[in-house]
């Protein structure tokens, strides 16, 4: 059979993580990287790939599925749309907000050129959304609740690398413990912002520069800090490449629900994730529904779809048969 | 929009969740409730609800989806097939050695008379056979655990209730705590049988019966409990209907598993599900189950599925846009 054409469109954390999973999937061949750097520039982990800048995407290129892996925030809205029209695509957009004109985006784009895509493919949104509509499904009357982290989040790092004064950081998301085990005990508590997360920063701070202004400027910046508990420890650079070079990550989506016909009986639906390396882990779960974005391209299946429309039988590399005797 | 009408067969514990299920459903209506009992004897808790002898099925009736909530071990592997020659079917089929065998028949009998099925939907097989898959798709590089308990297994309980000289008996499943931490630290740990669960009997014997003859019948037991580490403990009748009456059970389905292109990375995926009730959410999964069987037959997608085989969407009751905008 033939191996499924994988290519990849950014080469970061998130491009080098789907790289290491095409290695781990025989049915799959990276086909090649695209990047808006010099390709020269480029050292790829898989022995002769071939490495391209982004504009040879404007030709027809020999690939079963592209993976976009740009940033979400202005990347993503313009590339998925754009490359919707020539390829089969895959993305991990994830700002939630925006996810609506997204799908209408790409759907319309795939549709008319009579491709197939798939959008906000991941752990959140991605593994976490599935869990989340498994357990709404099975629990008509609950409460979902999401909890993040002990994980680092590569935003508000980089939200702390901007202030002044700030040479490196390290932002932790760790989720309220106590909080956690009130939802995992079905109480369905009320719980506000700072209830459920604190905030934990590693900071390198310049030569001279004010601590105390920055650690202000941190613990009461809106949206990123103000509404949590933020704690923020100064360390040197030796320290923070030593102790937080990591990308870890995770978390816990738990569902709380009532049964029975007077909703006697309380039902507790978790889904938890303790991962290493966000990045490679994303990419996995990309590069497995890539697979599935073949398979219904060749079915004719055009369009967008998301994680909830794709049957998981489509993501694995077995067949029908060998996944009822392995899995169910 | 009118309602997915559900009947179901058999009214035992999973019969009365279904009918609890369908309570919270607003897209549904109980139909009838099909009974080899006399049906005058059959209380429903559904007001002005149809109860009628399952002879009446051989008749067309004006059903959606059947649910058949009879046992594995010999009722669905004749009903499923049969009445999916007739009409489109649901069950809970848990017998996994003989899914194979069983999803052919359900298939060749409802291609062949136009109906769709759906097989082994619960929680396991089910919720539990999804999370394997989604595990394993997002981690092709690690190994499955899965651990049941603390629940009752009311098959170990009529195991037990049958030897001479028992009244009545409650038999819980217990996961080491051990063995689960090892295996949620990513240690991929080998474990036998005994060293998974452990089992815990409440027994209540007869006057004058020779308890260490009973004790030493269930631990000796095959297949049920000589593999384990079995403790019996007579109580009295009065003492059992107060404390072990419930059903509860759950579980956890763990994959650990590495990424990383030397796989120096790990990455531990865990499903959790605590039930005060387990024939209630058991029957909950397949209600919502059930109407995306609705939704598939009205599509014309005949034959048999597994929850591997089914959009996750197609199980919610919402709209995709409400669906992308709630859960994504």
């Amino acid at each position: 059979m033939d191996k499924i054409k994988i290519a990849v469109l950014g080469y970061g954390n998130l491009g080098r993580g789907v790289e290491c999973a095409v290695k781990q999937n025989p049915d799959m061949v990276l086909a090649g990287i695209y990047t808006r750097r010099d390709p020269k520039t480029i050292r790829p982990l898989t022995e002769g790939v071939k490495v391209c800048h982004v504009s040879e995407l404007e030709q027809p290129q020999d690939i079963d599925v592209l993976i976009l892996c740009s940033g979400s925030a202005t990347e993503l809205p313009v590339q998925t749309p754009k490359y919707a029209a020539m390829y089969n695509v895959i993305d991990s957009f994830d700002n939630h907000h925006d996810i609506p004109k997204h799908f209408a985006n790409v759907d319309a784009a795939a549709k008319a050129s009579g491709h197939t895509a798939a959008i906000s493919i991941g752990w959140d949104p991605g593994l976490f959304s599935l869990n989340r509509a498994i357990a709404t499904l099975a629990l008509p009357v609950g409460e979902n609740y999401t909890f993040w982290g002990r994980g680092v989040s590569q935003g508000h790092s980089n939200a702390i690398r901007k202030i002044e004064g700030v040479l490196d950081a390290r932002q932790y998301t760790v989720p309220v413990e106590s909080a956690v085990e009130a939802v995992r005990s079905g109480k369905n508590p009320q719980l506000t912002t700072r209830q459920k997360h604190t905030r934990e920063c590693y900071v390198v701070a310049a030569d001279g520069a004010d601590k105390e202004k920055i650690r202000e400027t941190i613990v009461n910046m809106p949206d990123y800090f103000a509404d949590y508990d933020t704690t923020v420890y100064f360390i040197t650079q030796e320290e923070l490449d030593r102790d937080h070079k990591g990308l870890p990550h995770g978390g816990s989506v738990i569902r709380s629900g009532k049964t029975g016909w007077d909703l006697e009986n309380d039902e507790v639906v978790e889904f938890k994730l303790t991962l290493d390396s966000n990045p490679e882990f994303t990419s996995s779960v990309i590069v497995a529904y890539a697979r599935a974005v073949a398979r219904l391209a060749k079915e004719g299946k055009t369009g967008c779809n998301t994680i909830f429309d794709i049957p998981v039988a489509y993501a694995l590399p077995m067949t029908g048969e060998e996944i009822r005797k392995n899995l169910l």
